[in-house]
């Protein structure tokens, strides 16, 4: 069936109220990255090559060779078109499939880069920047997770012949979950206890050769393989994260990583100068990927649940006339509105991050750590709190597409799928979230010192105030002020950790009243965390952005995120004292006025987005509209349907109706 | 690799402090069930047959055929061991993989049997209890989902031949959805609009035969096939929901089930004298049917995370002596125990859900329709509820899992997809909780009248004290009283209830009013059901259980269930001054001790489902907590580790690693 080129949303693009060219570039972050950006999701969304849409169809062997092929097919195309390192990263995004090429360029490198010496970075980078070899990280144990300090595998430096022994003491210490290692990496970088001289020195890579660069088999002492299907159909199945165990391997001195500590040939451990603080700087930069990720699949699913809602009517009509657009429906915008000011809210506090990372990096180079543990403790609960919004917020628009929500045709099931790891990896988002408590308890405990908090605690300078003050909205458009809505945030945060400080205290030791209150501490991170984004937020909109309209659309949503979570946190903000039922009262009327002003403006702070079909790979969410014929078309296209009469009724169904069962009875 | 017999979980099962079999008696709510269930459960755990480990790594076409395979071995099991109704119907349960047979006993027999004349009744209920037919349901459409008024499909009367022609008149009118049409059924009741005399008479059911009893190929007229995948490895894929579309088909005038409605061989359109309310009947029937499956949903995955949390050990030790169990960390306690809890809660609410079919049943025979409406909206909101709580509960556990509840091994991923779309069929559950609203709003604004609420509504009668009370907890021990528990969710609910009546009375009529308040609508209706579960809770814990231990274990839970509610719905509680942020916090407190009480039992209670390995289907939740080994076992049978260098690695990895495709650029 052919899908005739219709617009059926043009009649909601005719009534935007914003030059959308305009906001497009304020999404991509400046005219070079929507360039770039916009260049390479073409490039993909034109080539068969990476057609998506039969995924969710097959078995898991068809499934990985599939991914194969397109991952040889990316390392192809980024050659023949030469692309930069920028473009390459922004294609292989488009491309959409999780495959060992993230590993090899998100994990095995970076991990050289920042841990290896300048000798091993001329070795090791040449080879993984050709691709000669394929590189993995391997972190994670059967039996470990959160806890890298309980890891098992052991690196126990052999001085008789200036080896590192690599090995599995246990079923527990087997490494799982890494990418890329259960089938293809021929290298890895496997995080072990080094163990020189009968002492142990903790936690470092080591590079560890897995398969013959011949044939491709698990060189001697590795017992290697993939660790099962995962989440959904299609989503992660399509890469092999696997399981490895070592049976005493050995490996040359030099594998180690030893940019932070040397081993020496006589088997001395000693720290370098590298202060380790480095590391530090790593795990800001990562997160921060993380937080700019959870923007892109947060608008990914916005975008489709917004454009299916203007599409899809439902009751509203009595007499068989036209129904009314799911999108005009309160109860609709109320769930999806704030998921559309999320996206935004979180687009530009991950814009904000680069920046934060940029400017750690630059400090750490001059020896100056003072930010460090602020900047950690921000770029820890962002990731936490932009995470676990995304991974919800996915699901929500699925069930708001309704029950074609549920088809892998709508991109959702998929999405989430693959999304939702987002969650546990790179830190447990309630072990991100204790971290942050802990650092704001002690921050707090700090100021009676007067010992001023910097960076993003900096409100908390101002304690007096803000235990005291009483928000002084008093009609709905007072909550349409920057300083009004600032002031009942921070006064809520501070005030949550003031009780957290007070509570603990009164226990025998700190960390037992750590342990009994986590379930509060939790709260107050995440109160200072709304703090962050909201205020990165307000900053945005108060900045000058060109374009017809798009600094009012933003400060719109700006305030409907805000006082979507005055009213989704509104215990907290009354048990403090932040605001009263009234004035919550209040919030609550001008966001539904908010709801109002955007709903004309909904499908175009969509298409600010940019997203070919491809990428949103969404017969609910195609740009044209089209829905229900693309529905149909790709039903056809289910290999179920490549016969009238299904392989399986001569044996299973037949039997059934002609009582043959029945008669094996007798 | 054999998985050795152990029981790392013996050491929590020996601290239970309650008798555990007494308490499997509880849940299954009589000795009987309780056998009945266990027998069938084992019967299925020990067929190979049923085996359901490899489910997630097959293509579509293999499961679709695996599942075939599955059902006619139910039918062939159920036929040699001479099953009761009762007894089959568990053995599908336990089967545990959706299938037409759902479909057949669940809504195409039910539908002749409510909505059949006794006529057609002796007719086709034979055929299909022999399954000589096999039927399923067509309600919804491409275009049409929740608003059945405005499905599109036409029955239009033929007085020349007597005869029905059903036909879709556009793309949107298609049937889109029904389980075990695309490619099994060879009938269907189908909904349309009946149209005779060139006039329209509403929508009902009308009988068509789909295929051929000889071949299996589709009648003339009739377009049909599978919607395609959806969400989830493994999950509904195993069902063929299916498409079809009617090119004027025509059907024997007494293929319509017209109980309800007849029409004569003229075209005359006569209501029968059986009431229409009977209706309602049904929907009640099926919603209880949905709350007790939540409960079983929930409690399952309750299971998995429970023991996994008991064996899992993370951090709390500083010299790689043991670490700490996940279950005793408080933030883990806190999101695990709230949903244990209500797993119980869902449970009894289901029991008494039975109860209250059955009182409703009785009097409709009686012509007594005066308790309809709440038994309707009650049943509503407490399916809105449940399923609600359960889709998120289940993801929730899966988080709790860490890394490994993202494995398909751990049972987790399968069971949240399936799970989910209860929120979506047999009402969406926000236009259910609407319809709930509209019922308490109207209740509130009888009250003025002197008109009496009743059934679970029967709070609202006591309007002056609950608009006054204020609650008289002053220590934790406080809110370990039903009264004053009960007194705080009535407050809530009435309230927002009334504050909802108040605030549409505004508005210019009460429609522009309800569409506008919406949201808070949706809040009061929550509110009132939360007050139903807690309330059937409370009433199950004040009667006489038998068993050691047993009772106080319920309260436990009891207290847990509604004071976390408490603690989530703060806002509200507060701002409509049921409590105050100290009796709050009182709350909290009093949570936190539950929690600890409540932990040496955890495993125990989770042991009272007695759910078998098989149907818990969970490498993580196995009874003998043996998870480690069982996830490598379950790793090695994927089909990926069928061969150590993989399928595809000649054409798309090597060429990577030998620089050919470098080569081609040159």
């Amino acid at each position: 069936m052919v899908v005739a080129s219709v617009d059926n949303l043009a009649d909601e693009r005719s009534k935007a109220q914003f030059d959308v060219g305009a906001m497009k570039i304020v999404w991509a972050g400046s005219k070079h990255v929507f360039d770039v950006t916009d260049r390479m999701a073409r490039i993909v969304a034109s080539d068969p090559e990476f057609r998506k849409d039969n995924r969710t169809t097959l078995g898991r062997k068809e499934l990985f060779k599939n991914t194969l092929r397109k991952m040889a097919h990316v390392v192809k195309r980024a050659n023949e078109l030469r692309l930069t390192e920028e473009e390459a990263s922004k294609l292989r995004f488009f491309v959409d499939e999780p495959g060992y090429l993230d590993l090899h360029w998100g994990m095995f490198v970076p991990a050289i880069k920042g841990q290896g010496t300048e000798e091993q970075q001329e070795k090791w980078l040449p080879l993984a920047s050709r691709m000669e070899i394929i590189g993995c990280y391997a972190q994670t144990e059967l039996g470990h997770g959160s806890n890298v300090q309980g890891l098992e595998t052991t690196a126990t430096f052999d001085p008789k012949t200036d080896e590192f022994i690599i090995h599995s003491p246990s079923l527990t210490s087997y490494k799982w979950w890494p990418g890329g290692l259960g089938k293809v990496s021929t290298h890895v970088v496997v995080y072990a206890r080094l163990v020189s001289g009968g002492q142990e020195h903790g936690i470092y890579g080591f590079i560890v050769q897995l398969r013959s660069l011949d044939d491709h088999t698990p060189l001697p002492g590795i017992i290697i393989g993939d660790i099962g299907t995962k989440f959904g159909s299609g989503a992660y199945n399509t890469m092999d994260n696997g399981f490895v165990c070592f049976n005493r391997v050995r490996i040359p001195r030099n594998h180690m990583l030893m940019r932070f500590c040397q081993v020496t040939r006589e088997g001395n451990v000693c720290l370098s100068d590298v202060p380790k603080q480095m590391v530090y700087g790593t795990m800001v930069y990562v997160r921060q990927t993380i937080v700019s990720d959870a923007s892109w699949a947060l608008s990914r699913a916005v975008c489709i649940a917004v454009r299916y809602s203007a599409i899809r009517r439902q009751f509203g009509s009595q007499d068989r006339g036209i129904e009314t657009q799911v999108l005009d429906y309160k109860t609709q915008q109320s769930r999806l509105f704030p998921l559309l000011a999320s996206a935004y809210a979180f687009r530009f506090v991950g814009e904000w991050l680069k920046w934060l990372y940029a400017d750690v990096t630059e400090r750490l180079q001059a020896n100056d750590f003072s930010t460090l543990p602020e900047a950690h403790a921000c770029t820890a609960g962002l990731k936490s709190l932009t995470t676990s919004v995304t991974a919800d917020a996915i699901e929500e628009c699925r069930k708001l597409c309704g029950g074609h929500g549920y088809l892998c045709s709508s991109g959702l099931p998929e999405l989430f799928a693959v999304y939702v790891p987002a969650c546990t990896y790179e830190g447990d988002n309630v072990v991100l979230l204790l971290q942050v408590a802990r650092f704001l308890v002690k921050t707090v405990s700090r100021l009676a010192a007067g010992k001023k908090p910097v960076g993003t605690t900096t409100y908390m300078g101002n304690a007096e105030h803000l235990m005291q003050c009483k928000s002084s909205a008093s009609s709905p458009e007072d909550w349409l002020k920057p300083s009004v809505v600032l002031e009942a945030f921070e006064a809520r945060a501070f005030r949550l950790a003031v009780a957290c400080a007070r509570d603990i205290s009164k226990f025998s030791t700190p960390e037992a009243g750590f342990a009994e209150l986590s379930i509060d501490l939790v709260e107050a991170a995440i109160a200072h965390c709304e703090v962050i984004v909201v205020s990165r937020f307000i900053e945005k909109v108060q900045q000058d952005i060109p374009g017809d309209g798009v600094k009012e659309q933003l400060q719109i949503l700006c305030f409907i995120y805000a006082l979507h979570l005055i009213h989704k946190h509104s215990g907290e903000f009354l048990s403090t004292g932040c605001i009263t039922p009234e004035q919550a009262t209040l919030a609550n009327e001008q966001l539904r006025t908010l709801y109002g002003q955007v709903r004309p403006n909904a499908v175009s702070l969509v298409d600010a987005f940019n997203y070919t079909d491809h990428y949103l790979g969404s017969a609910l969410g195609r740009y044209d509209g089209n829905v229900y014929a693309t529905l149909y078309a790709q039903a056809l296209r289910d290999p179920l349907n490549d016969t009238v009469v299904p392989d399986g009724y001569e044996e299973f169904i037949r039997p059934v109706l002609k009582q043959t069962m029945r008669l094996s009875r007798l």
